[in-house]
């Protein structure tokens, strides 16, 4: 409008010539939980890959995904919107069937728009293809897929190399997604349990191992059994057999940085390692307890200016899109989102106004109707359960899981610290003292003292149900 | 394979050339319950046209949808495959979002592939598109639609007039789906409630009618007032409103059946009435009870032989799609189905081996998760709550209803037949006797004396789960 002289054009107003951003790879794992992560303060399984990253880069110390299912919880990495918004409910594969909605703008086709050429490589396990659409799928994966590529991280990042090599202006958004450190199929093809619970589940590792993987074995006696899980031989063996395939995601990890530093890609790319929910197990994977929803995440900027620097803000996976857009310096009209960039803070010390997250879980299977949703702040946690009269919906992977057939056939009361009849009968409210009682073992929500506090953090959900315009306020 | 003499070319050996098939149309009314209807019984309502079409065809007495909810119902009658097995577990439309599996072969895909030509007009309220496919989409329609076609039945039928006198030599499948007598919307385009239960619904009548639309208008003092309903002012009033929707579709019924029989195709077309569902009240629609799920069902073929027949077989809407292939004799290798073909008894008596229909409910809006199965005798029904420990969901425009929200405010503990807390909260299993209990009061299902006969039940119920691929089986 108004006079044309002295108008620039677009392109010379751009401020960031598109070749001047970052490359970003974001690493997903699946089903890696906080709790077997060397730099995170395990002293058993080796990630030293995933540990030099921290060295190099930001370690947070207090990131959470918003919901502990495979499908929602990428949909949200992938959009900034909650499960309950963006239409993804539960899972992806076979009869779960959910998908995002047609109207949904994802982090690759909002990279792309910005001047990135995008790819992904691994286990998508979000629908439909068209909302979560990448340029060049690499090679697919997914824990259902026989033909994944998935188990075999080193393969995964030696996939990639051409993708990265492209000769282009434009900087690269690569989506890495394991199906590492996952269990492996519970159910053959024809629908018949491959394990029934008799014996402790693989995690995708097989005899004679992956090409150019330096297997790593461990003990039962040596891996660390966090205070959720029951410490039996059972809980062990699985547990040694999750840390092997822990390892052999490290070095695809490993494989693909390397990379990036020999082709001198490292410094103008950022690189994110962060898990989809917490490990396969009852009491973490499904559940908003600390073990499901509190996950490793590790953020190398192109050039840290404090490597080593452990952050200690609370972000949720809500907030990866909008800081992975921000970073890419991204126009976004009109794309919604309901995470935050923490961009800014990366590096930063003492920061304010990153004390809670909320998270939303809805379904997992279809037949898991157990919608939950949760305000989580430094000290206190609130978990609302909206449909605690129905019994915990248990995953067949987990249901049928070595570890908890086990406890469940010796006909013990306990798992973990928690009681199994506590596990499976949920009250409606859960509160909390994460301080006094980090396994979250004692439920404040009737104690009166607590009386005050709960009916803040209740109106706080109900902020985040409102203002994320969620489906089951009414209920 | 073999000598080729004396093979003879599949266009030779087609039994039945395709100009020679039937043309088919399906009249698909949304919420139009069984006790609204003339000759089903009302005299009250007009329904000539429907009752005219019973006249000349065969009308069925026992006749059952297998899911009260508009989505999921439609999926069964356009795939011959229960919801819990195509994977429109619940309604499609916005944040619901349910679609079925991309591997389904709808009824008109098939119809398609066997040589009909295909349109649809009206409401489809299923997905995606691909999987329920029609060559032509001659109006769209859908209650949620402001722009929908569906209100105006008469000029619904005068815009399939082009479509019907297509020069071709192919039949024709036309798929006729009105919004009546559906309650109006209940939430604006801006989600704000529109009916907040102060008033009636309108269901869609409107002050200066529809184009060509004889008004018909009812006194709330005439209307009969069915059992499962409270016989209030409120029902009254919204039951008159229902009436004059009612006879708004069966004008477009009628003006649709006139034109065939103008154009003299009458007699080479199967035309068939039903509902997706009961009506739109508290008791009726999303309950398998009588009421939302035992419907009208009329099947005019195209050269009656028992005009005015009335069938007491018990079908499904499972079994509308492979009648209609049966009826169109087309080959659908392939193409599975859990219905089964009732073209050879529609105008027999005393058939036997149609003395039970299945049904299975799974949710209705996102948040409304209440699978239940149900196995309905003569005489006897079972139904099997998954989730009874949740109270049972109410429909939002069913919740904010006129009828509804009177009985709330006024305190009354009774609906209908049935107190409001039996209504909400329901037990694992209902066994009722229909003969001595029609309004479904009494639960036999833990009366010692019905063991057996629940038992019984039980083990159908136990082998329909199987043999339709339920994913709730393990629930």
């Amino acid at each position: 409008m108004g006079s044309t002289i002295g108008d620039v054009s677009p392109v010379q107003t751009e401020n960031h010539p598109v070749a001047a951003r970052p490359n970003i790879v974001l690493i997903v794992a699946d089903d890696h939980g906080r709790e077997a992560v060397g730099c995170y303060g395990n002293p058993t399984v080796r990630t030293p890959h995933i540990d030099q990253l921290a060295t190099e880069g930001t370690r947070f110390s207090h990131a959470f995904c918003t919901t502990a299912s495979c499908s929602p919880s990428r949909s949200v990495l992938l959009t900034g919107l909650h499960n309950h918004a963006n239409g993804m409910y539960g899972l992806q594969h076979q009869e779960h069937h959910f998908s995002s909605f047609d109207t949904i703008r994802s982090l690759p086709v909002l990279l792309e728009q910005a001047g990135y050429r995008t790819a992904r490589i691994g286990k998508l396990h979000v629908a439909p293809e068209q909302v979560y659409h990448f340029q060049r799928v690499l090679k697919a994966g997914g824990v259902n897929d026989p033909a994944s590529i998935g188990r075999s991280p080193v393969e995964m990042a030696r996939e990639c190399y051409p993708f990265i090599d492209e000769k282009s202006d434009k900087p690269f958004f690569l989506y890495f997604a394991t199906d590492d450190p996952h269990r492996s199929n519970t159910v053959a093809p024809d629908g018949s349990p491959i394990f029934d619970g008799s014996k402790p589940n693989l995690f995708g590792n097989r005899p004679g191992g992956y090409p150019q993987v330096g297997d790593h074995f461990y003990q039962p006696r040596e891996v660390r059994v966090p205070a959720y899980l029951p410490d039996t031989k059972a809980c062990r063996t699985e547990l040694a057999q999750y840390y092997e395939a822990i390892s052999r995601l490290d070095q695809g990890v490993g494989r693909l940085i390397d990379y990036l530093k020999d082709t001198g890609r490292y410094d103008n790319t950022v690189i994110v390692y962060l898990s989809d929910n917490g490990a396969p197990f009852p009491g973490s994977k499904t559940n908003l307890y600390e073990p499901g929803m509190r996950l490793p995440c590790i953020i190398k900027l192109p050039k840290p200016e404090r490597p080593g620097f452990v952050q200690a803000a609370m972000i949720s996976w809500a907030d990866i899109t909008p800081t992975l857009l921000d970073i890419a310096d991204a126009q976004t009209t009109g794309a919604q989102q309901q995470g935050r960039s923490f961009k800014a803070i990366i590096e930063q010390e003492d920061v304010a106004g990153w004390d809670e997250v909320y998270g939303s879980h809805s379904l997992h299977e279809i037949t898991m109707y157990y919608p939950m949703r949760v305000v989580r702040e430094r000290r206190y946690k609130l978990i609302f359960n909206l449909a605690h009269s129905l019994p915990y919906p248990m995953a067949l992977d987990l249901y049928q899981s070595f570890t908890w057939q086990d406890v469940i056939q010796t006909k013990q009361k306990q798992f973990g610290k928690r009681t199994i009849v506590a596990y499976l009968h949920r009250p409606r409210f859960e509160l909390y003292d994460l301080q006094a009682d980090p396994d979250e073992i004692h439920n404040l929500a009737t104690n009166p003292a607590y009386r005050a506090k709960l009916t803040q953090m209740q109106a706080k959900l109900r902020r985040f149900q409102q203002q994320t315009q969620d489906p089951w306020i009414g209920k």
